[in-house]
């Protein structure tokens, strides 16, 4: 059967009946209830509980089978003990799937919650399919549905697909992708995977039109090698960022303690990704980093940058960032040296790439002259540039430079049109600079100052080692891409 | 000669002159003079310029000769073709030691350059000491002497020096440490050090009865066995953290045309600090991270941690942070298991250690109970907790938890107490979040708690790995150092 048919009713419900609902919405089934509400669920929601007979404006049920319509998806959150005749119920009514918040099964480690989970996947297999048990279920953003506590989560659909055994990096990644200009197809966190496992959900989002970019937490799979086939043909066409936790000793035992699965062996999962394209990432930032450079980065964006900043060792650090991932750095020709010479101050610049124009802060057409030389050399792919932008926002360093009038704006405008008018990508660094309370403003400053990079197709790190990482990322998987065909 | 005597003048001057003054603020002449005045220099300043009578409220000279009291220390903003000049005029005068901000020397990679630096050696040995050229010079809290543009730098003294090659770290640096509580004896930067360079600033500092911890910054060293037998033996008494940049193929030409020096090779530098006790680290984060663990943990902070935190696959990214930095996550006994089975709510909860708290927020007092268990407990060294405040400070799931009255505060109190009571290091996670615009005051909230919490003397980090990070290179220094006696 279709992937994209089969699971229609858990990503698209048009009809939801909520197991456990609370009047409550400091308890889980209440909350849940207030954030579908607030988020905007698209379908009709159907309350179930054996107690009350109204809650948030809606009319509830003793049961499952008591619902006066077909209903696609039940959330399940009764108890452990429950569930199971919860379940047997969702079979009677034929409700198509069903994703189960509760714990208490086989990642507790003791024999009463692995029998639970088997029960689960013996009824299962009367004719419904099971998200969890363990997770938090599914955001999608075109339907509605969204995670506990997710109210909040953009509303727009875009790109990107998380698939993740951890609930909580689910709601992280939905949140912070916010001011990151991410947004997602679908959010599936999918905890112990006791019924539809990663490999069912890769294959989903392989299908899925509206998933282009692919991300992933995993602890331990269910269906590894087959999910690491399924990577390997859907690289062809849409990258695959996966995050594996769990390689260590103690990262494993964690792992079967939060989703009751075996992590397995570091040396068995390096293999597995060096014959898939995927993109292995070693951290929740890591993976954001790189979704983010994904989003912006056209596939001809090349290992040879330019390195354009401000202010010292800057320069011999951001040369090392950049080697140590694989990016080369070409030294300038003596002709474009000269270039640089004539605008750039005598004192403290260095001119052989990395740039570094000495000073934290040069006027904004000397900014946009050095990127327009940098950007018109041709063994140059890439254009990584440093913005100090805090020190301006902060109203620092006011008596040093004249930074009145247009120029913050017109700082930000000149990465911008080098974009434009040279077609080579161009990311940008802004430093965070210092986290005392004091300097809020300069922070408010930079995160404005990002959203607009972001809007102009520009990605934003606050460190260069954390973009030079996430372009030679993406680099890697075009040139994977390229030998695979 | 004593290091401390001879270098006396340098870092704590009673006349300053400061040659190339400017009355243009914008300009390096002019910044530097009102900078210093801004911070508050305790000594006596003696513009020098043959244009101009007086600038800032202050008498002008044409010539250092012409300053009317002896001079401890110069600090030289003229171009470099009138530095030699310049400087001859001040071992006329008997000045005891110059900064030379300018540059243009041997970094410039050309003939000229190299010419004119070699003189400024010649001329130094007739009788003064020089920092640079191609420096920022000396920030000094006790006597008020600040870099270009420090201004605004901390005021009061600290235990922590910092050595730097590169001018726009010690900058960064001294401007990051405000919002840490990281506080300065001295900040160098000491460029191409043609006379002073790193292993005569090592040896100062060692002797140095205000600096407590050394951090240091370096490209090529001048003195380099020198320097790692002095880091060898200072290491004894007081912890050596060192950033060396500049060991790729194109970080080392960036350390050419930097600071004029020869970056050496990886091996060299590895095997050099594998036989000294200093601490090695990647990056400027890391830099700071690890001095902010040296400020706040004791000698007897160990490998055996607890981690307690809230939402899913935060444990198991926990558990693998810590092994990879070699920490360990021991395995809670039963009894310990059962102790946290009582308070922790029973859903998406693991309680072997890491702790998991299934959500990203609790109420206080199950906070601190949890904390007093995992303190509690004997095989545990060192508590590291995360704390997600932020989701509360932002005003977001205020439906879904009670977090009226004192429940920040409260939440705040709990691992201090724990701290207090158990006499073991606790380490803070405070993750911030989603970096939208709109959350800005979740920020701010986040800075205000990292403040009261460094105040307490518990080190706070933004992500776990950043902190395991810190905690182990604090651990491994100690562990040398009994290896080492």
């Amino acid at each position: 059967m279709d992937k994209l048919e089969e699971l229609k009713p858990i990503f698209y419900p048009k009809t939801l009946a909520v197991i456990g609902a609370s009047a409550d919405e400091r308890k889980f089934g209440g909350g849940f209830l207030r954030s579908l509400q607030e988020f905007g669920f698209k379908g009709k929601i159907y309350p179930v509980n054996p107690q009350g007979t109204e809650i948030f404006g809606l009319k509830m049920y003793p049961s499952a089978r008591d619902i006066p319509e077909p209903v696609d998806l039940a959330h399940i959150m009764v108890p452990a003990r429950v569930v199971p005749n919860v379940l047997e119920d969702c079979v009677a009514k034929g409700v198509k799937g069903a994703q189960i918040f509760t714990s208490g099964f086989t990642e507790t480690g003791e024999e009463e919650g692995r029998r639970l989970e088997d029960e689960l996947v013996r009824i299962a297999r009367k004719g419904i399919r099971l998200i969890g048990p363990n997770c938090f279920g599914v955001y999608c953003p075109a339907s509605g549905l969204t995670l506990l506590p997710g109210y909040d989560f953009p509303k727009e659909s875009g790109p990107v697909a998380f698939l993740s055994q951890s609930g909580g990096y689910a709601a992280e990644f939905s949140r912070e992708a916010k001011g990151l200009g991410i947004r997602f197809s679908k959010v599936i966190s999918y905890g112990n995977a006791c019924d539809l496992n990663e490999a069912d959900f890769m294959e989903y989002l392989a299908q899925d039109p509206e998933t282009k970019i692919i991300t992933a937490y995993m602890e331990g799979p269910k269906a590894g090698r087959q999910f690491m086939r399924l990577v390997q043909e859907v690289s062809k066409t849409k990258p695959v960022i996966i995050w594996k936790a769990g390689l260590t000793k103690a990262g494993a035992r964690a792992v079967s303690s939060h989703t009751g699965s075996l992590s397995g062996e570091e040396a068995a999962w390096d293999a597995l990704f060096k014959q898939s394209g995927a993109i292995r990432v070693k951290s929740l930032e890591e993976l954001i980093d790189t979704t983010v450079a994904f989003l912006h980065l056209p596939p001809t964006t090349g290992r040879r940058v330019a390195v354009c900043g401000g202010g010292g060792g800057i320069s011999v650090a951001a040369a090392d960032a950049c080697e140590q991932v694989g990016l080369s750095v070409p030294s300038f020709a003596a002709e474009i040296r000269e270039q640089l010479r004539q605008i750039l101050p005598p004192a403290g610049t260095s001119i052989r790439n990395p740039v570094d124009f000495g000073a934290p802060i040069l006027p904004p057409v000397i900014i946009e002259k050095m990127l327009e030389i940098a950007a018109s050399v041709k063994n140059i792919d890439t254009i990584i540039a440093t913005q100090a932008l805090h020190y301006i926002l902060s109203g620092k360093l006011s008596f040093l430079f004249d930074t009145s009038g247009s120029f913050v704006q017109d700082s930000v405008q000149a990465p911008v049109n080098i974009k434009r008018r040279f077609g080579k990508p161009v990311i940008m660094v802004l430093p965070i600079g210092s986290d005392e309370v004091e300097m809020i403003d300069a922070e408010r400053g930079r995160r404005e100052i990002q959203a607009i990079y972001l809007n102009e197709g520009i990605p934003v790190y606050p460190t260069l080692e954390r973009a030079a990482r996430a372009v030679a990322n993406v680099i890697a998987y075009y040139e994977k891409e390229v030998e695979i065909q």
